[in-house]
């Protein structure tokens, strides 16, 4: 059947509510943890093997101006568990060991789907809270399993972060400790992931799904090092955990599919914040060295900064009979957006106060314009806030070593790799950004955490 | 041929000298870590898989009261690799992170054997020092792989001990950093003790297996694991570590076999210490609980006492054609009598210092009695004395954390448990071991390094 672009939407949509009305979508979010940007053959990369996120890009949407809520992992995935910027989350830095984390009074994405029927399940890493009242299942989560620190031992499933007072075993199914030392941290994930589609093909389900990987240390099976021995030693490691993620991607979506479940599921993948920069043996007594194992895209900047290397990530999303394949949204959109989206989508309440994410779905379907009159951005002391074209930056650094300039402004239309600085030029613009910064910190200030 | 026991061994003797005109026997020394006195089913054990460890003391000797140098690991293996006191050899207390070890004027047992055309190699646990002049291949080792500190994840090969500044990657080929991560440490030590022999057919070698297994964190692959599901669950990890340490060994004795080896080959095996008490899950958040995986075989005391349980360990030598199978020595006997054991096989040059150890061949082939007319110990401010039957012990603790008596006079021959405190009914006694106690200490005292 051939169809017209424009009415082909249409029909595609009909046939989707119609096919709703006996289940609702299940629902699927996938998360990497500092892939950067080009970290993907769809954005860019011509070394890496990712035919399975990839294939999520071509058999939906590509978004090609995706942001993170922020350039390190916990407040990023913040964003994503509540529709809300970080610090109106309650997390806008990373979160110290066994500390509390996303705010009580936020209703979680699996909290509202959970209250609509949903079957929810969280793999992989947490990091949004270790205290007791901030565990996956405390917080709407049917099922857990995974880490809930922001760095783990691929294979012994240990913590041993240096801020730690001591390191820890942090591998957990629900509340109990679970031991599988020695399997691989991002295979372990895939399992469960797919356990939890085959335990639930009658109800609709939200799954997050979030890998670790390529988050340091850079740990992987010899095999998949061994099959990119041509690389250079820093972009192979990598190129290997990524691998191992698409394989585990690849193997989520043929289990959708073996259940019947992949014309009735959605699924959203993002990376949670850039590329990093690590040192080479995670944590040596050796003298650190950069490491740029991660494809940022040319963008400036690495995990750490809110330069677009730190902010602009991979993000695609399919929904079959719904978003054509092969489309690509180049309006921005950011990882709050996400909740909304999903909540629409199953047809869920909206928690009693404003989200700061909007629906993405008139933005892919409908070809609409961003809400967002402006995306603001705070990490440690850096800011940085989007409009239209214009981006400045204030109190920069480029990773979290290296300072960058205390006040930047790009023409991303013209400069997306932010290497021309404008704010001489423009001084207008620096000033209408920086008083609508400012009026966004003051209103995410009064629900920032207290110290 | 059925031989009287008397002249049977004459004869086997000298068969062996004729064979080793052709060449000089191969020299193994296998050492576990913290494996407890009774952890081996020929000494106690009902609950273990340790057919082939059990297969060396079938084969040749089983040493029923033998002793490590000290109750914790770099002390006991200082005196393995030089025949000396620890305290002689530059090491009476455990080594921190990337510190010195071994004193740098000592002979190692891997330095006399190479001299004498010996090829050498170490694998698995250094721990003798780490500064770059300590290394293995700076004393005495062609060959070295494994790890230079005291504790190692099993899968990433990650040092993270509190005591260190950072956690670091800890496994080396010689001086290159390897990096196996997913690869269980045990497997590979093994893997690398097989290569080393069917690369070393045609000279004698001296080969030097260090297991670091069953020394927490207690890692070891889940299909080990399930095999002693029976087992409590502190037990069940310490036998499940030991099986792939026996396996290993098998395959070590199999190889050594294939290879036309085995006939011309001496094995030592012993445990460092006595078996340990560890945290549930190696270094938690949570308060701190014992964990008596190990089994002492009702011995006093765990690693780090030196009451019985801390420094009596299991230990058995093979050497075909030599030692008449299903020999058993009860005379003491302790981990610095190797070395001059070793060196004489070999027909090696002793240093030119005095040793503390003594050959071992009169105990087990002539029936002597022990040399030694006292052995002593001190580890951290306790210290021990052991004359004939007598043991006088001070300052004792029973483990790192809990402290024993103060004085504590056993009579081992009567109450090798040392449940029975004769210091009050044996003040002579106590007075004269005291005597040669300080005696022996003041003799080590020069040799102790600088703070």
């Amino acid at each position: 059947m051939i169809l017209l672009k424009s009415t082909g939407v249409l029909l595609l949509l009909s046939t989707n509510f119609s096919c709703a009305q006996q289940k609702k979508p299940n629902l699927i979010l996938i998360v990497t943890d500092d892939q950067g940007y080009a970290d993907l053959e769809s954005f860019g990369s011509n070394d890496l093997e990712t035919p399975n996120i990839d294939g999520i890009a071509a058999a939906g949407v590509r978004f090609t101006q995706w942001y993170a809520n922020s350039p390190v992992c916990a407040p990023s995935r913040a964003a994503l568990m509540t529709g809300l910027y970080p610090h109106n989350a309650g997390v806008p830095d990373l979160l110290a060991p066994r500390s509390p984390g996303l705010s009580l009074n936020r209703v979680t994405l699996a909290d509202a789907l959970k209250k609509k029927g949903y079957q929810t399940g969280v793999f992989g890493k947490w990091h949004l809270g270790a205290a007791a009242d901030y565990l996956p299942n405390k917080r709407g989560f049917d099922e857990f399993f995974g880490h809930l620190e922001g760095t783990l031992d691929y294979f012994s499933h240990m913590y041993y972060l240096i801020r730690a007072p001591r390191p820890f075993h942090d591998l957990w199914r629900n509340t109990e400790e679970a031991w599988e030392e020695g399997n691989y941290m991002t295979h372990l994930i895939t399992r469960e992931a797919k356990q939890f589609i085959r335990n639930n093909k009658e109800e609709p389900f939200f799954m997050y799904v979030a890998y670790n990987a390529p988050h340091q240390p850079l740990h992987m099976p010899k095999k998949y090092l061994d099959r990119f021995s041509h690389l250079e030693p820093q972009r192979q490691r990598i190129a290997a955990m990524l691998a191992v993620v698409d394989e585990g991607v690849g193997e989520i979506i043929a289990q959708l599919k073996k259940d019947g479940l992949n014309d009735n599921t959605v699924v959203f993948f993002m990376s949670d914040n850039g590329g990093a920069n690590n040192t080479k043996n995670f944590l040596s007594n050796e003298p650190d060295q950069f490491f740029y194992g991660a494809n940022n895209g040319g963008l400036r900047g690495h995990k750490g900064s809110v330069f677009e290397g730190g902010i602009r990530v991979p993000a695609c999303m399919s929904w079959p009979g719904v978003i054509p394949p092969g489309t690509v949204v180049d309006e921005p959109g950011i990882g709050m957006d996400i909740y909304p989206t999903f909540l629409k989508i199953a047809g869920a309440e909206p928690p009693d106060y404003m989200l700061d994410g909007h629906d993405l779905m008139p933005r892919i379907n409908e070809r609409k314009k961003t809400p967002h009159d402006v995306l603001c951005w705070e990490y440690a002391g850096q800011y940085a806030i989007r409009k239209g074209k214009w981006k400045l930056s204030l109190n920069t650094m480029l990773d979290f070593r290296r300072e960058g300039p205390e006040v930047f402004l790009a023409d991303l239309k013209a400069d997306r790799e932010e290497t021309h600085n404008l704010a001489g030029e423009y001084p207008e613009v620096v000033k209408e950004l920086r008083t609508q910064l400012d009026t966004w910190y003051e209103s995410v200030k009064p629900n920032l955490p207290s110290e």
